[in-house]
Parts: C-alpha cells; sequence; structure tokens
C-alpha cells in the first residue's frame, strides 16, 4: 500500500517545551520506535511539521543583529535540513536495511493567494502577553490565541503543486521511504517569466500532505498527532471521539484553527478528491491508525 | 560521462561579504549561469561547501540565548537545507525540463580521528584580532588566521563513508541533477552497537566530493572556485598556475591549509585512488573547467 503521513510538529515537540536540539531528538527517537512496524512493506512518504522550528531559526536569526533577517522560504528551507536529518538518522537506526531519503521540497502557492492579507499560521515558541507586546513594539511580526497560549503568526497559503514529485515518484519506486514536504513545503510562487521564487510564508504541512498524498495516488492519508481522535465538543464534559465519519458529516462541524481545523480539512480534501481513505490519530498508536484500527477514519 | 562538480562556499560566497539570504542568492544565480551548459548532457552531482553558512548559523543559535547551541551536525543539515535549496531553485530556473534534487547527506568519519583533537576548518565570517579576543574571553570556540583575517576552527575528520550512496546513484540513474553531500555531509559516526549518531564537526566538502567520485565512479571530480588554476607560489611576483600535473607531482608542493590545500588534497587522493581524471578551476569558466580546457588537470 502507498501511504503519505503527516507527522504533526507537536508530535516532534510537546507544546511548551523548549526546542532544544537534544529534545527534538529525544521526541523524534519515540516517533521512529512508534513508526517503524507502521512503515513496513508499505511504500512510505513522511510530511513532517515544521512551526516551531522555523519559527526559533526566525527568533535566532533575529537575535543576531549583524544581518538582514532571512526570508521565510529560506528558513523553511533549514528546517527540512534540521528535521529531515534527525528523522532519516532515527528512523534508519531502527531499520538500517531500508533506504531512507529527505528531500528538499518547495511547494507552489498563488501569489495572489488571500491569506497573505491575513496570516493564521502558529509558528515559533509561545509567548506571554507580556513578552508580546515587547515584541510588538519593536517588529513588524503578528501573534495570536494558540489555546491558552500566544505565538507568532505568519501567512499560510493553499498549496497548489509538489515541485519534485517526479523525483519523489522515482524515489518511492526505488524502494526509498521518503521524507520530503517538511513543513508544507518551502513555499514558492510560479512569476510570470515562469521562474520559480520564494514567498514569506509557511504552507500547512497537513494539507501539502493531503495535495501530495492525491498526486502520488496514495491509498491513504494518515495524520499523525498528540491526540488519538478528532474530538467533537473538545476539552467539554461532552467531548466526544469520532472513530468513522463521512467527509461531508465531518465538514459539518467546527474546529480549533492552527490546531485540529487544518488536520480535517486536509483529511476531508483527500478524502473528497480522491474517494480514498484518511485517518487522524496519535502517533503513540501509528501502527493502529495506519491499519485504521485506531483514530478518526474519514470516508468519501 | 558522470561528474562530481564540488563547488566552493567562496565561490557562493565572495571573501568578507555578508552572509545575507540576498547576497547568496544572487553569486548562486550567477553561478548556475555558469553551470547550466556545462552540465548539459551528463550525469551530475554537485557537492557545494557549507563553512561561511554553518558558521553563521551557530552565531545566530549563539545569539539567541533561551536555548542551548545546537550541535554542529544539527546546523550542517540546516546549512544543507538553504544552501541546496538556493541552488536547486536557482539551477531549476535555468533548466526548467531537467529533474533536480537536492538530498539531505550524511558521511561517516571516525570518531577515533585525530582531527577531533586539532580544529582546522574555517567556518563562519572573518574577524578582526579585537573580536576574536573578546568572544574567546567568553566561549570555547577555536580561531585560526585564513589569509590576512581571524576565522573560528572546527574540527574536520576524514570522510569514510556516504550514507545516502544507494540513493544517490539511484537518482543519478533517472537521470536526476543531484545535489548532495553538502558541506561534506553531516557529520556521523558508527557506535558500537550499530547505530549512527551526529558529531561535532565539518567535513571537508573537497575530500568528500572525492570520496563520493570514488564510490560513484564517476569519470572525473570538478574542484570548482574562485581562482582560475592551482598556482605555485601563490602571491609571490613568480606565482605560475599549472595547467597539467601528476597527482604526485602535485603532492609534492605545499599549498594554503583550509584553502588550496584541501582542493589539492583532494583531487590528488581521487586521481590516485582511480586512476581518472580531476580539474581544479574557476566557477567562471566551468564549461571549460569541465571540458578540462581551462583550469588545472590532475592526472595518475
Amino acid at each position: 500500500m502507498r501511504i503519505v503521513i503527516a507527522l504533526g510538529g507537536n508530535a516532534l515537540l510537546k507544546r511548551g517545551e523548549p526546542l532544544s536540539a537534544e529534545n527534538q531528538r529525544r521526541n523524534m527517537r519515540a516517533a521512529a520506535a512508534a513508526l517503524v512496524r507502521a512503515c513496513e512493506g508499505h511504500e512510505i512518504i513522511i510530511v513532517h511539521g515544521n512551526g516551531p522550528q522555523v519559527g526559533l531559526l526566525a527568533l535566532e536569526a533575529d537575535a543576531y543583529k549583524a544581518l538582514p533577517p532571512y526570508p521565510l522560504d529560506v528558513l523553511g528551507a533549514e528546517s527540512q535540513g534540521m528535521i529531515g536529518y534527525v528523522i532519516v538518522q532515527e528512523l534508519r537506526n531502527k531499520i538500517p536495511t531500508r533506504p531512507i531519503a529527505a528531500l528538499i521540497t518547495q511547494t507552489v502557492v498563488d501569489e495572489h493567494d488571500p491569506a497573505f492579507q491575513r496570516p493564521t499560521k502558529p509558528v515559533g515558541p509561545v509567548y506571554t502577553e507580556a513578552e508580546v507586546q515587547a515584541i510588538r513594539a519593536q517588529s513588524r511580526w503578528m501573534f495570536a490565541l494558540d489555546g491558552a497560549s500566544w505565538r507568532r503568526v505568519v501567512a499560510s497559503p493553499e498549496p497548489k503543486e509538489i515541485v519534485e514529485l517526479p523525483i519523489i515518484e522515482s524515489l518511492l519506486q526505488s524502494g526509498v521511504l521518503v521524507v520530503c514536504t517538511g513543513g508544507g513545503g518551502i513555499p514558492v510562487c510560479r512569476q510570470s517569466d515562469g521562474e520559480i521564487a520564494g514567498m514569506e510564508a509557511v504552507i500547512d504541512k497537513d494539507l501539502a500532505a493531503a495535495l501530495l498524498a492525491e498526486r502520488v495516488q496514495a491509498d491513504k492519508l494518515v495524520i499523525l498527532t498528540d491526540v488519538d481522535a478528532v474530538y467533537l465538543n473538545w476539552g467539554a464534559p461532552r467531548q466526544k471521539a469520532l472513530s468513522r465519519i463521512s467527509a461531508s458529516d465531518l465538514r459539518s462541524h467546527a474546529f480549533a484553527e492552527g490546531s485540529m481545523g487544518p488536520k480535517v480539512n486536509a483529511a476531508c480534501s483527500f478524502v473528497e478528491r480522491t474517494g480514498r481513505l484518511a485517518v487522524i490519530g496519535s502517533l503513540q498508536q501509528a501502527q493502529d491508525v495506519l491499519d485504521t484500527k485506531a483514530g478518526t477514519i474519514v470516508l468519501a
């Protein structure tokens, strides 16, 4: 079976946990342990998030005053290198005989996407309100509440095309486990002269994974996160986990933007466009989620 | 013909030029223009340097005090993402029909390599002597003179094995132009339990390119830099460009460590191990250097 796995940034870095190299490696080691048997016998693409990391890279670049800040496309590329390396290394240490590749991937967006006027994607660490006020006073960064905490938000345009698609297909056909489209892919646009150029944005990795799953004709899109299912009334006393639901029924409910909302949207998009299955569940239960024995199964 | 091209960090960033994203992109655009016709009709691997960039990433990470500094393997991976992205994008804009991939690549070194006791590889920007003294007072970074300027130096162990070699071979056979082993590859060692783990080092990209060229059975190793040939008595009134020379004759001369020395060493290693050709020349004359009509040709 050909399966695209979207691995949440929050699965790699617990909420509020410092973004140290050590924390990321420890979490990825646990993620690799959870993934390794689930991947056996399948053609696998792993698409990872980069929200916390790309925000950190922006902070680091900003803290070093000798240079103008790097644009988000370049920082996204850095995060693909950093996270892709750790994923490849930790997976390889569990399955040394399987070839694994981390591929730098660009994703085309529309430069007129309205998202550029309305930033929604949270990146970087969590802040207190006082910290937010201090940063706002000296930069043009924008912030929004993510749960109970403030985070920086950036534009998150819709992914339209995966530039490296033919290479991903060729690697899959050679039996390679492919780590790609990290952080939703490096955001680029097609200019009128046919050239592509980087954009100041961070693409939603679940939507990019859904697009990639559609384009490589995956049998299944699997979205792994830190909760075991999609819940109605999440956090309320009468919260209810969904086990099987149609895309149209799932679309009729509202979910938190910047959190479960994009995952639900991505799962529904894939199911609606392809008629195939999507599953949303927890990384810790990766094998059962891939086998559609756990998580929320989204059907046509 | 199958050709490995080593692209100097100094070809991507002029000496002393600020490490801004814009400068790197402009230089890479010029490099792509120089490379594009030279690559036509050949199987091509591009190995880029990362000395200035990995040093910058270390400085940025260091400037952001909320986290412990990231180790050099992770920073090397970030630099592969950043530089690989820019190379792929600029080349693709010149040759949109050719598939181009930037692959995150790990290079195995020996954890007992004596280089870990004696740092020699310059990374990051140039410093004045006063700046060096200020940094030395508050860190364990080591510095050395690179030409007339001070730079940070780190351990540069010998590359032994390219972890992603089978994937690189498979991409080449699919007609993909492969950008890989950036910065010499992310330094890792094989532990006694068979697992691989990151190391605090920056591998010489020319030596890694020579190893890779040997392992993929390349017909030619081409080392492109900012001078048009290897010179005897460089900088002296009687300096003399070498046009054709045997590896053993070339070995009998001394060249600047951290500059022409590693290039000469890498070219000689490849020629000695394979009996094939290596060429050292300027990026601006890329096509003539690839055709062995310019540069210094090193023969068995």
